[in-house]
Protein backbone atom coordinates (compact mmCIF):
# COMPACT_ATOMS: atom_id res chain seq x y z
CA UNK A 1 0.00 0.00 0.00
CA UNK A 2 1.36 3.45 -1.00
CA UNK A 3 0.70 4.92 2.54
CA UNK A 4 2.91 2.01 4.17
CA UNK A 5 5.92 3.00 1.88
CA UNK A 6 5.63 6.89 2.35
CA UNK A 7 5.28 6.79 5.79
CA UNK A 8 8.47 4.34 6.70
CA UNK A 9 10.72 6.33 8.68
CA UNK A 10 13.48 6.23 6.63
CA UNK A 11 11.58 6.75 3.38
CA UNK A 12 10.55 10.11 5.43
CA UNK A 13 14.27 10.48 6.79
CA UNK A 14 15.51 10.38 3.11
CA UNK A 15 13.26 12.55 1.45
CA UNK A 16 13.91 15.71 3.77
CA UNK A 17 17.78 14.71 3.12
CA UNK A 18 17.29 14.83 -0.57
CA UNK A 19 15.44 18.01 -0.38
CA UNK A 20 17.77 20.11 -1.45
CA UNK A 21 19.25 18.12 -3.95
CA UNK A 22 21.24 14.99 -5.03
CA UNK A 23 23.70 12.96 -2.80
CA UNK A 24 26.18 10.13 -2.63
CA UNK A 25 25.41 7.15 -0.58
CA UNK A 26 27.82 7.53 2.31
CA UNK A 27 26.62 11.44 2.70
CA UNK A 28 22.99 10.39 3.18
CA UNK A 29 23.85 8.05 5.36
CA UNK A 30 26.07 10.54 7.45
CA UNK A 31 23.09 13.03 7.07
CA UNK A 32 20.78 10.64 8.64
CA UNK A 33 22.31 8.45 10.76
CA UNK A 34 21.09 5.37 13.00
CA UNK A 35 20.39 3.73 9.94
CA UNK A 36 22.60 0.42 8.08
CA UNK A 37 23.81 0.55 5.16
CA UNK A 38 21.50 -2.50 4.19
CA UNK A 39 18.43 -0.86 5.69
CA UNK A 40 19.17 2.38 3.79
CA UNK A 41 19.81 0.45 0.39
CA UNK A 42 16.28 -1.08 0.64
CA UNK A 43 14.66 2.45 1.40
CA UNK A 44 16.58 3.99 -1.54
CA UNK A 45 15.53 0.90 -4.30
CA UNK A 46 11.93 1.13 -2.57
CA UNK A 47 11.67 4.78 -3.39
CA UNK A 48 13.46 3.92 -6.77
CA UNK A 49 10.69 1.43 -7.51
CA UNK A 50 7.31 4.02 -6.48
CA UNK A 51 9.46 6.50 -8.63
CA UNK A 52 10.34 8.94 -5.66
CA UNK A 53 14.08 8.57 -5.99
CA UNK A 54 16.66 7.88 -9.21
CA UNK A 55 19.91 6.52 -8.88
CA UNK A 56 22.75 7.91 -11.35
CA UNK A 57 26.04 6.50 -11.92
CA UNK A 58 28.54 8.97 -13.23
CA UNK A 59 31.57 6.79 -15.30
CA UNK A 60 34.25 7.83 -13.54
CA UNK A 61 36.85 6.41 -11.37
CA UNK A 62 36.03 4.93 -8.83
CA UNK A 63 32.49 5.32 -10.11
CA UNK A 64 30.09 8.14 -8.70
CA UNK A 65 26.63 7.07 -7.57
CA UNK A 66 24.03 10.28 -6.59
CA UNK A 67 20.58 9.60 -5.84
CA UNK A 68 18.32 12.45 -6.33
CA UNK A 69 14.42 12.98 -5.98
CA UNK A 70 12.06 12.84 -9.23
CA UNK A 71 9.25 15.08 -9.63
CA UNK A 72 7.60 12.88 -8.19
CA UNK A 73 9.50 12.70 -5.26
CA UNK A 74 9.61 16.64 -5.06
CA UNK A 75 6.13 17.07 -4.95
CA UNK A 76 6.03 14.60 -2.06
CA UNK A 77 8.47 16.77 -0.16
CA UNK A 78 5.55 19.64 1.34
CA UNK A 79 3.21 17.37 3.01
CA UNK A 80 6.00 15.12 4.06
CA UNK A 81 7.68 17.60 5.83
CA UNK A 82 4.63 19.60 6.84
CA UNK A 83 4.06 16.03 9.48
CA UNK A 84 7.88 15.84 9.97
CA UNK A 85 7.38 19.26 11.14
CA UNK A 86 4.33 18.72 13.27
CA UNK A 87 6.28 15.51 14.70
CA UNK A 88 9.07 17.96 16.10
CA UNK A 89 7.24 20.15 17.65
CA UNK A 90 5.49 17.49 19.71
CA UNK A 91 7.40 14.89 20.32
CA UNK A 92 8.00 16.15 23.86
CA UNK A 93 4.22 16.10 24.51
CA UNK A 94 4.05 12.63 22.82
CA UNK A 95 7.17 11.21 25.22
CA UNK A 96 5.32 12.38 28.28
CA UNK A 97 2.03 10.88 27.14
CA UNK A 98 3.88 7.77 26.84
CA UNK A 99 5.69 7.77 30.18
CA UNK A 100 2.34 8.51 31.84
CA UNK A 101 1.07 5.11 30.53
CA UNK A 102 3.57 2.71 31.76
CA UNK B 1 10.16 7.01 17.38
CA UNK B 2 7.41 9.17 16.66
CA UNK B 3 7.72 9.35 12.83
CA UNK B 4 7.01 5.62 12.94
CA UNK B 5 3.82 5.96 15.03
CA UNK B 6 2.56 8.45 13.26
CA UNK B 7 3.32 7.55 9.73
CA UNK B 8 1.73 3.85 10.61
CA UNK B 9 -0.87 3.12 7.57
CA UNK B 10 -3.61 1.58 10.22
CA UNK B 11 -2.57 5.14 12.90
CA UNK B 12 -3.06 7.38 9.74
CA UNK B 13 -6.91 5.86 8.85
CA UNK B 14 -7.50 5.91 12.34
CA UNK B 15 -6.60 9.33 12.72
CA UNK B 16 -8.76 10.09 9.24
CA UNK B 17 -11.93 7.84 10.26
CA UNK B 18 -11.98 9.87 14.15
CA UNK B 19 -11.92 13.46 12.65
CA UNK B 20 -15.55 13.68 11.96
CA UNK B 21 -16.13 12.68 15.58
CA UNK B 22 -16.36 9.68 18.12
CA UNK B 23 -16.94 6.19 17.25
CA UNK B 24 -17.30 2.95 18.53
CA UNK B 25 -14.99 -0.30 17.62
CA UNK B 26 -17.13 -1.76 15.46
CA UNK B 27 -18.16 1.84 13.03
CA UNK B 28 -13.98 2.61 12.97
CA UNK B 29 -13.32 -1.27 11.97
CA UNK B 30 -16.36 -0.71 9.81
CA UNK B 31 -14.96 2.43 8.37
CA UNK B 32 -11.65 1.62 8.08
CA UNK B 33 -12.41 -1.79 6.50
CA UNK B 34 -9.38 -4.43 6.08
CA UNK B 35 -8.19 -4.59 9.62
CA UNK B 36 -8.30 -7.19 12.12
CA UNK B 37 -9.95 -6.17 15.51
CA UNK B 38 -6.39 -7.31 17.08
CA UNK B 39 -4.55 -4.86 14.99
CA UNK B 40 -7.01 -2.24 15.29
CA UNK B 41 -7.38 -2.80 19.26
CA UNK B 42 -3.15 -2.51 19.34
CA UNK B 43 -2.99 0.96 17.07
CA UNK B 44 -6.35 2.58 19.11
CA UNK B 45 -4.15 1.60 22.43
CA UNK B 46 -0.80 3.24 20.91
CA UNK B 47 -2.41 6.41 19.72
CA UNK B 48 -4.05 6.54 23.72
CA UNK B 49 -0.55 5.84 24.81
CA UNK B 50 0.60 8.30 22.48
CA UNK B 51 -1.89 11.05 23.85
CA UNK B 52 -3.53 11.37 20.22
CA UNK B 53 -7.28 9.33 21.39
CA UNK B 54 -8.75 9.06 24.09
CA UNK B 55 -11.36 5.79 25.09
CA UNK B 56 -14.35 6.22 27.10
CA UNK B 57 -16.40 3.84 28.73
CA UNK B 58 -19.99 4.84 29.03
CA UNK B 59 -21.98 3.24 31.91
CA UNK B 60 -24.75 1.43 29.65
CA UNK B 61 -25.93 -1.96 29.09
CA UNK B 62 -24.66 -3.33 27.22
CA UNK B 63 -21.29 -1.05 27.74
CA UNK B 64 -20.46 2.06 25.58
CA UNK B 65 -17.20 2.42 24.40
CA UNK B 66 -16.33 5.18 22.20
CA UNK B 67 -13.21 6.54 20.77
CA UNK B 68 -12.01 10.42 19.82
CA UNK B 69 -9.68 12.37 18.94
CA UNK B 70 -7.88 14.52 21.38
CA UNK B 71 -6.58 18.36 20.94
CA UNK B 72 -3.37 16.57 20.30
CA UNK B 73 -4.87 14.54 17.79
CA UNK B 74 -6.80 17.08 16.03
CA UNK B 75 -3.27 18.83 15.36
CA UNK B 76 -2.24 15.87 13.65
CA UNK B 77 -5.15 15.72 11.19
CA UNK B 78 -4.04 18.85 8.78
CA UNK B 79 -0.82 17.71 8.08
CA UNK B 80 -1.57 13.97 8.12
CA UNK B 81 -4.34 14.44 5.23
CA UNK B 82 -2.34 16.76 3.18
CA UNK B 83 -0.16 13.41 3.05
CA UNK B 84 -3.27 11.03 2.58
CA UNK B 85 -4.60 13.45 -0.85
CA UNK B 86 -0.97 13.39 -1.95
CA UNK B 87 -1.19 9.55 -1.60
CA UNK B 88 -4.60 9.63 -3.34
CA UNK B 89 -3.91 11.78 -6.04
CA UNK B 90 -0.22 9.79 -6.99
CA UNK B 91 -1.24 6.20 -6.30
CA UNK B 92 -2.11 4.97 -9.95
CA UNK B 93 1.64 6.67 -11.18
CA UNK B 94 3.29 4.92 -8.66
CA UNK B 95 1.87 1.96 -8.89
CA UNK B 96 2.68 2.34 -12.86
CA UNK B 97 6.29 2.95 -11.88
CA UNK B 98 6.36 -0.76 -9.62
CA UNK B 99 4.97 -2.12 -12.46
CA UNK B 100 7.76 -0.83 -14.81
CA UNK B 101 10.15 -2.12 -12.37
CA UNK B 102 9.75 -5.55 -12.14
Amino acid sequence: MVLDRIGDKWSVLVLLSLAHGPMRFTALRGRIGGVTPKVLTQTLRAMETDGLVTREVFAEVPPRVEYELTALGRSLHEPISAVATWAENHVTEILTHRTQST
